[in-house]
Formats: structure tokens, C-alpha cells, sequence
């Protein structure tokens, strides 16, 4: 019963049955080698047009370079208030920016509002005495376990093109968003006016692996020479582009975070059931759920891991009640039905 | 009628006569100068204790070094959303201090509100996933024109000690704010718990010349390698510690202060007087005039300079009206009398 | 016949075979594991005294980190012009030190001559207008192959003693120095006056793991934060502590290290043997070649792989003879001697 | 006799008229200001096309933001082993560079030589593993008081331009170059391949100004920005836009440099009719003597001021005699004939 994080499930078969497979014989390091050649290839084929694709080792790395290469050093990034960005990466991105600064936005379900955003843009000063604003960069899926539709990314793209800000994406859980959408990657992406990506694979199953993508390769120029700076080259690349290619490889990506959305799905249900309707809404493999104390206790006690969760602003008429607790509930390619029955019964002893 | 800024007006006489009397003779550069020991002596002796001052040309490099020195680079700074360090430096702070994070906070007045204070460090999750919580900015007097009170600065010390952090203070108008409080110096700062001020003289009266000001002279371990990278030292270095000297000597900083001071409150009662007090206390030297479209008219039209402001919220129960703009007007020690009349008899001419 | 790089191997089967039995189940992400508490203290054991160490997944990203905790930003480091952090980091310690400056130093087979360094050190021209020597970083074995002895480490450490200077050990090849060495691995670093150890395992043979080592762990303060900021913190860590633990165990990465050595000394012999000795000593894993032009032709069209080399100085009295170049040859611990055999056969086909 | 630096003399009296001009009413800040704009349209008339210029306090700020204007954050500035930048900017460059590397190459009397510069940049193993070679910066005048040639700066920017690497020119003593040149400004620029130039008056005289001039406008984009987040933008401009107008005015720039320059020559031909020629050529205002312990001792006695200097490499054939140091002599604007006929009178007392 491991709910605490998508990082705490292990390497999915097929995945580290690549590892090994990639381990025969030698290979050019930094990348001169056909692993990566084909795992850049097969993104380009994914994105259905031709993209610059840069692997990393962790998803910090990935969204620091890719906003310090969209943004000049004296620019601003304007995210949502709860982003991994903003709150987890210990002020990565501001540091691989040479300075860069974060604006934070409020907006519900962890989704930046395009009233909020235009209403930031309109308060900055302007350069030089102020930061120029140069990206927006939105979590999908969202921190907080919520999808944002296309419509919702092209009012927010709109703003930027409006604005020559450049939008980038923080896929951490990117397969999570496209199994709940059903909609093709490019469409969730260039299409619908994203420019860089963070493609993440180790939520996702990997052992550590995560790409850059650029949808317009002229946007990349330098990233190599960025990406070497910033410590994130690993040298036997081979192994890294293994991993990412047996995740992208039959849409095991996608099946993987088909199953975990659908844990999720079923956790939700229960929760919902038992007349605790999670905190948000489930869109994708996070539940955060309301737990009474007791509750709590018991499913500690039976070795249920799982975070509390301290939320910025709980959405509207919504609270957590006395004697409760509010957690964060992640589900993985690992998670078996079988734990999530077992959380529910602990959880309500009551519920059939 | 040039309120555009407190630094649009020229150098008082005996700052200007300080740099010409400096002018004799040969001087060592980089501070290694009789000038530059006295001013030195001189802060001790201000703020009854010995401290470590480095001089500097700008506040934004003032409160920079500062912040990146009482700070680890992982760190974060707390700061009121409306502060010239988050708005007006164009991401500096975080440049200067290696990705240093700038943590906005919202408060009536432009001052921290302790108990946003509070709630916001609760949410930080920790290092090592999130920025490490290390100084707490204020402005004294604040962007808004007000001045915190020495119990309101103490309240905010407590909660910053309580958690080992050091408190800032940018004091871009601190004269304004001493002789608005009428205390001491010492009092005002390192009594109340403040560890490090950006003692600004420059708009005050001064050409270039601000004191980076360290209460525990063990805290500036560094800071002379530190100004010298960030180009901020100053090789003829006579000519800033003799403004600082003059702008010390016989309080003339004070009487500057008390006179921009006189000047904007001299504004502010012709405004209420008018039907039209301003948006915020005026407690320095800067006022908030809610003027008529027609009003800004006339008044541009005659040559009075100021800039409109754009607000991030007005206080509870105030609204700038239809037909109406909020601006900013601020004094200085050349601000005469007659100047002021004129604008109130041109911003609401059926008055007296 | 692959001598490119220590990099172009794959992952030893002891070390594979530990990610995939760590990849059981579920596992706080981070370090909060089993994994990486049972490495942390063999660590500790290895070196005979407590450490305090963080592991990394690339040997840029360890040096880096290292030389950036050891030295305050205005700060030097002092290091061989051929060293891996001066010419092949791609400024990543200035990048992660804030403005750290490297200062190379010229000496005989890529050790930092003492005298040489005195001489730099007084030739600084102090802070604050010169930057403030701060560490010295050697690397062990060297760029070139070579092994410093204890004597000459120690005679290093006296300098940098005397001068308030940390000494950094670029340990990207550690194993196969202390297999040269045969010493206890606290002998060849703190007991000789090593503060911290950049210990490499990938050229050693992991897929990608390095640890930093700070021989006092007071030294360490805050490298968690700077290590999560710098984007190098693993979230499925368990994996990267496996395959460190695995490296460790029973010595593997001495005998690893020690077969690799081996087959460096092998060529080494046979190239002496054929008339053209390598033009650095042998002590490691790494053999420079000379060659004629129609050897490497023959030997490239054979298939074997390696790199020209291009020095900053050749040892006295030693040249590359017209139509001859120079060769880098890398041995590792996937190196074969029917390799070694066959490269020399067709180098020199006169040697039987 | 104080022969310490050009900077310890104090300000010419026409730059200090000027800023009491300057001191009439009010003035918006910033550079917004009419001041501001003659000094950027004068700059493009004296180098006889349009420029970009930007005006700054110290000579480090000028030339770190120039620097890391030209040069992407992983990237590689080349310039002479004794460069200001190199040697007494404390780190600065690659402060403001976010990692800018500096690449220090030998050369007679401080000058780069063409050979050196084109070997150094064969050695670079190229992009990403090593830093990508951005920038040359040469010193004019340099810090050995030499003076390149036209044909000097011609033959290193030629081998720039064939690398496509921008030409920096360090002109902290640009006056003293062009007064010793007797050429145009713009000869000796951008028509012989110079990109852009720290244009220096405060070692010419002015309290604190120096200009940064980019001679292809479009490179200067965002420079601003870049400007103000470096803490190097003047708030009250119009006072360091006053004292460089009128450094440039009537050509005072040159006719103090003139001045400064012929004390130097005084000074030199002195010290070699006592049979103690300088140990580098006199091109400009400085004059590094060598003097025996005892004249040493007599002069300081005096009350002379000036430093020992500490050389990387003697030009050939020449050497420190023992019982004699190698001493600095920078004369200024201020440097009077009757002081250094003392000195020489004191320094040889056989001499008449």
C-alpha cells in the first residue's frame, strides 16, 4: 500500500529488460550512439514533426535547462503557484537560469487561470527595471493530479504567443495527461501552441530518465553545450536511451499510465463511495484524499505509506474537516487492485 | 512639480561641496582612504555599535549583496509583493545571490503581515526538495510610503529569530522613515532584531551612495571579495565616502529627510482637504493621489511630472473611482512649498 | 579493439545483477532507502573513519558540486591545465561555484608541480581584488595516467595546509589508482590531507553513479540542498545506491580496476617492446601511443576505436616523429587481452 | 610622487564643472535624460557610426557585462595571462557570465600573440565537452602599459573573425592609447575587427564613468536588462552621463592622456639615462622601473607612493638585479613635471 510517489514503484520489466539488452559490448558515450539515435528519431515520429531531444537524469535537471535556455538570464517565468518548479526544485530553475525568476500565479486545480496570468503580465513594470517576463510554464499533469484540456492550454498559449512568451511544459507524469486526454502527443503539445517540453519517464517507470524536447529544433541551439554545463550529460548514454526507448516502445508509456490512472480511478471511486469525495478532481494518478485521524492511524499501522498535504487554497466551499487530515495519494504502474481494496477498507471499515 | 521620483532631483549643496572638497590631492583607491575610515567611524558611532559597512553605487547592488550574503544560494528571501527588491531590480537579488529565491508575500500598507509570514514558511516543505527559508526583507520606509513601526519590525524579527533567519532591511528611504519615527537609528534596526541594512543615501540627496551595513561585523566575512565581483566597488573611492560623509554630518540626512517629509505631508493634507485622501497612510515621503482623468490632464499639460501606479490590491474598502487614476507623487529635499501648492490648486482648482 | 574511453564499456554483470535485485517492490525515493543507508556506511568503513557522502549520477555534476561547497564564489581553484574539470567540464565548476575561477597549472605528467603552485599562489594579488585561493584539485589517477604517490599528494596537501586551501581528489578513476597505489583507500586521501573525493564508479563500471566524499562531514553543511538545486538528486535513488554497493562489495572495484590496469600494462609492454614507448608512464588504465600514420590507418580500418590526443606539452626530450601521431588508449575492466594482442599485432606487425 | 595608480588622482576641473552644471532642477533617472542622450550621440560621432552605449560606475562592471553580452554562459573568453580581467577582477567575468571561463595566454608585453591564441584554440576539444571559445579581450592600453598596433589588433581579429569569436577591448586606458596611437578612434575599433569596447574615464579622470560601447548595435540587445540586473545602472544618469560629456568635450580625453603620457615618457627617459631603462616598453602611462632596495627605501621615505609589481615572465634577456625590485609607475593627468624630476632626482642621486 505505497502511495506515497510515483518514484517509489520500481522499473517496469520491459524497461530494465532493456538495460540489460543495451549491455552488450561497447559504445560511444555523450550520446554518439544508436540507442539515442533511435530514441531521438522515435520522438520525432511520436511528435508526428521533427524535434531536438535532449535525455537528462532527473526532472528537475530537465525543466531547469529547458527554462534557462527559453528565457534570457533577466527573465521571468510565470507558473502556478503549487508547480514542481516553484515549490520542489529548491530553486533549481532559478540557478540554471542564471537568475531567472519564478512569478508564481494562483488558479484552481493547480491550473494557471488566463485572467490571472494576463492580469500578472499587466503589473510588471517592464525592462529593464523589471524582470521580462519570457515563459509559461504549466505541470502536465498538474501537481495536483488534474488535467488541463486543449482548450484550456491554447487560452494560456494564446496569452503567450500574444505576449512572445514561450510556453513550456513540465510532463513529469506527461503519459499520466495523455492517457487521461486520449489525444494524440502532438496534439497536447505543438499543436495546440506548447514550445519545449519536459518529457518525464521516471514517474512513469523508468530507472532515471527524462527528455527535453524542443519542437522547434533552432530553439535548442547551444542545449548540448547547456546540458554538458549543467552536469546532466551522462556518459554511458546508451543506457539512458535505452530506458527511454522500451518506455515509448508498443505505447508501453501509455498502457503504464493507463493502468496507474485507473488505480486511481478505483481509489477515487471508493473514496467517493464511502462519502469522501476526494479533494480534487482525479484526472490522473493523484488522489488526495480526506482522511479522519483514525483512519490515518490505522493505515499506518498496517504499513500504508502515503503524504499529508498542505494545500495553498482548498477549492471553493471545500474544507477539511475537524478530526481530518488532508493526503496525497499517487498511484503507479505498480499499484496493484489489491492495495487499493485494502486502503479503502482500512480506510472505512464500514464500506462493504 | 517634478514628483516623478525622490531621485529625479539634482544633490544638495553639502553633499556637492563634500565632492569638490575631496578633490585635493593624491588618495589611494578601493576605500583605503581617510574619507572612507571616517564614514566608517562615523556608522558606528550612528548606530552605537561597532558594524562593517562596504559603500556601493546603487540600491539595487546594496540590497543584492546583501541578500546573497545572508544567504546560502539554495536559500530563499521573504519579501512583500509590492518591494523594489521583488519588483524594480529585474531579478538581481536572485542573480547576485546564485539562484536565490524571492518568496512574495501580500500585506496591507506594503509591510509583511506576521501572520502571512508565518503561514508561508509553514508551507515550505523542507529542504532538501525546497528552497531553505534564510532572510526576511522589509522596506523601511516601505514602496507605499508608509514606515514600520518598531513593535511591527520586532513581531517580525521574533518570527524570523524563531526560525534562524536574518532580517533585511532595504532602507533605499531610511532617513525618511527616522525622521518620520523619530528614534534612534540603533533603535530602529539592530534593537529590534534587524541584522543588515541598505542604508540609502542617494535618494536622499546623494549623487551615487549607498552603505551596506552589517550589525554583526562577523556577518560581512567576505563581503569585500563579494562587491569587488560584483563590480561594485568603486575605485575612486573618496568620492562616495565623502558624499556618505556629508550626508552624515550634522544630520543633514535627517533634515532632508524631515523636510520631503513636511512636503509630502504638506500634499496629502491639500488632497484629504479636497475630498480625495490619498490610497495609502502617508507616514515618508511618498503620496498616492487619486486623481480625475481631467485633473492628470491639467497637470501634465503644465509640466508636473509623476507615473501612474498599478496596484496589486488597494486597501479594504477603497476603490480608485470611474473617470479616475491612481498615482504616485513623491518629495524629496528639493520639493519647495510653492510647488506643492501649485499642484493642489491645479489637481482640484475649486479649492482655496 | 575499443580504447576510446573507460566510458564505452558496458556495466560489469555484479552490478547489473544488483539494480535489478533492488528492484523489488517499493522505496522512498531520495535516499530515504535501505540502499543508500547500507552504502553510506560502507563508505564510512571503506575509508576508515565517518563521511559524509552524496551520490551523483555523473562525474561533471560530483566535481562540480565538490569544488562549489569547498570554495566561497569569489574563490579560485588551482588545478592541472590538462585536468578534466579545466578542459572537459565545459565550465560546469565556474557555472556551479557562482563565478568560481579555475586556474590551470602546467606540470610533468599531469601532476601539479608544488613549486609551480607556490609560485601561482604568490602571485595572486590578493582579495579583494584578486580572487581568493581556495582549493586545490588534484586528479587521481590523472588525465594522463599517472599515479601521484602519497609522498606527492602529501607534499600538495602541506602547501595548501599552509595556505588555508581545501585539497579536492578528482577520483573519476580511484580504483585503478589505489590498485597502482596497493594502499588502504584512507591512506591515499584524508590521511595524506584530502579533504573531499569526487569517487567515480562509472568508469569503474556502473551505469552511472559517483559519490562526493567530504572527509570531515562538517564540510558537507548544506550539500543536500546544493546537490537537489544543482539537479542532481536521484528520486529513484535505491538504484543508484545498488549499484554502488555492489561496486564496493567485496572489493569488486579493485579487482575491476586491477584487470583493467593489467591490460594497460599489457600494451604498455608490447608497444615498449616494439620500439615506441607510451609517452606518459603507464600506472593506470590509460596508455598514450605513439603510432605511424599507416598503423593507425590499419588499425582503424580493423575496426578499434580510440582517440588522437593533442597535449599541451610532451615530457622533455620526448616528440612525436614525422609522420607518427599520438594516441589515447583506454583500458577498462570489459577489456580483453586477445584485444590487446590483436591491437598490438596490427600496430606493430613485425612483433611476433 | 604618487605614481600608485591612475585612479588616485581626483577629477580634472572641467568634469567636476560639469557635474555642478548638471545640478540644475530636476531630471528624470535612468537615462532618461538629456544628458544621456548627447553623451550616445556624441559617442557615434566620435567613432563615425551609430553605437550602442551604455554608461556604468566601475571598469570590472563594464567589462564583466560586456564580456557575458558576448559570450553564451558556457563559453570561453581568451585573454592575456596579465589582464585585468584575468588577474584583478576578483571573479567578475564569470560572475556576470554565469560561468563564463577565461582562458589565459602568455605573450610579450601583455599583448596576446596571434600564434599562442591560434594553438589555444586548436587545444579546445570542442563543443559540449569543453567551453565553446566566444571571446577574445585584448587591453589598450595594456596593463603593462604597452600599446597594440593596428596591425596587432588586425592580425588577432582576423583570427577571431575566422572563428567566429567577437574582439573585446579592455580600454580602461583607451585615451592613453589613442593619445600615444595618434589615431582615430574608430581606426582603432571596430574598422580594425573590435566588437566593442569598455570605454574607461575614470582612470582619465571622471569620478566614476566608464562606457560600454558596442559597435554593431544589434548586438547590444537586452543589454539593459542585463545592465540593471547587474546593479549597474545610476539612478540620478544624468551625473555620470555629465562628467563622460565632458571627458569627450573639446577633446579633453586625449589632451589629459597626452599629458599623462608625456609624464610617463619624462619618467621613462629619466630612468634610462640613469642607466636603468623600464623593464617594458613606455606606449602609454605607466613605467615599470626597476630600483634598487635603497632608492626604494629613500623614496618612500619621501613620501613617493607606488607598487612593487610581481611579473608571470620577464621579456627575454632581462632581469631583476639582485638588491632591486621591480616597481609600478603609473602617472595620470594630475602628475606634475616637478614630481617626477624628484623622483628621478631621488631615485638617482648621481644624476643632475
Amino acid at each position: 500500500m505505497n502511495f506515497a510517489s510515483d518514484n517509489t514503484a520500481g522499473i517496469p520489466a520491459p524497461i530494465l529488460d532493456a538495460i540489460t539488452a543495451a549491455n552488450e559490448g561497447y559504445s560511444l558515450g555523450y550520446g554518439n550512439d544508436d540507442w539515442t539515435k533511435r530514441v531521438e528519431a522515435r520522438l520525432s515520429e511520436l511528435f508526428e514533426r521533427e524535434v531536438a531531444a535532449f535525455l537528462v537524469p532527473t526532472g528537475t535537471v530537465a525543466n531547469s535547462l529547458a527554462l534557462a535556455h527559453l528565457s534570457p538570464p533577466w527573465g521571468a517565468v510565470l507558473c502556478h503557484v503549487d508547480s514542481h518548479v516553484n515549490d520542489d526544485e529548491s530553486g533549481a530553475p532559478e540557478f540554471f537560469g542564471g537568475g531567472l525568476k519564478l512569478l508564481e500565479l494562483p488558479g484552481q486545480n493547480a491550473k494557471i487561470d488566463p485572467a490571472v496570468l494576463t492580469e500578472r503580465l499587466s503589473r510588471l513594470r517592464g525592462a529593464p527595471h523589471s524582470v521580462l517576463p519570457s515563459v509559461v510554464s504549466i505541470t502536465q499533469s498538474t501537481e495536483l493530479g488534474t488535467v488541463y484540456s486543449l482548450s484550456e492550454i491554447a487560452a494560456l498559449a494564446e496569452i503567450a504567443r500574444s505576449r512572445s512568451l514561450k510556453l513550456h511544459m513540465d510532463g513529469a507524469r506527461f503519459g499520466n495527461a495523455i492517457a487521461s486526454l486520449g489525444c494524440a502527443p502532438a496534439e497536447a503539445t505543438w499543436k495546440t501552441g506548447v514550445d519545449a517540453l519536459s518529457f518525464g519517464a521516471t514517474k512513469g517507470g523508468a530507472l532515471a530518465a527524462e527528455a527535453i524536447v524542443f519542437f522547434n529544433p533552432a530553439d535548442a541551439a547551444g542545449m548540448s553545450s547547456r546540458r554538458k554545463r549543467g552536469g546532466a550529460l551522462i556518459s554511458k548514454h546508451r543506457f539512458i536511451a535505452a530506458q527511454f526507448e522500451a518506455y515509448l516502445k508498443d505505447d508501453l508509456w501509455l498502457k503504464l499510465a493507463r493502468h496507474a490512472n485507473a488505480m486511481a480511478k478505483r481509489l477515487s471511486d471508493g473514496l467517493s463511495a464511502a462519502g469522501e469525495p476526494p479533494m480534487w478532481p482525479v484526472e490522473a494518478n493523484e488522489v488526495f484524499a480526506i482522511l479522519s485521524n483514525d483512519a490515518d492511524a490505522r493505515l499506518r499501522k498496517a504499513g500504508a505509506a502515503y503524504y499529508p498535504w498542505q494545500a495553498v487554497a482548498l477549492p471553493e466551499g471545500r474544507k477539511v474537516p475537524q478530526g481530518h487530515g488532508l493526503f496525497r495519494l499517487v498511484t503507479s504502474f505498480a499499484t496493484r487492485a489489491d492495495d487499493v481494496d485494502a486502503f479503502l477498507r482500512i480506510a472505512h471499515p464500514t464500506k462493504p
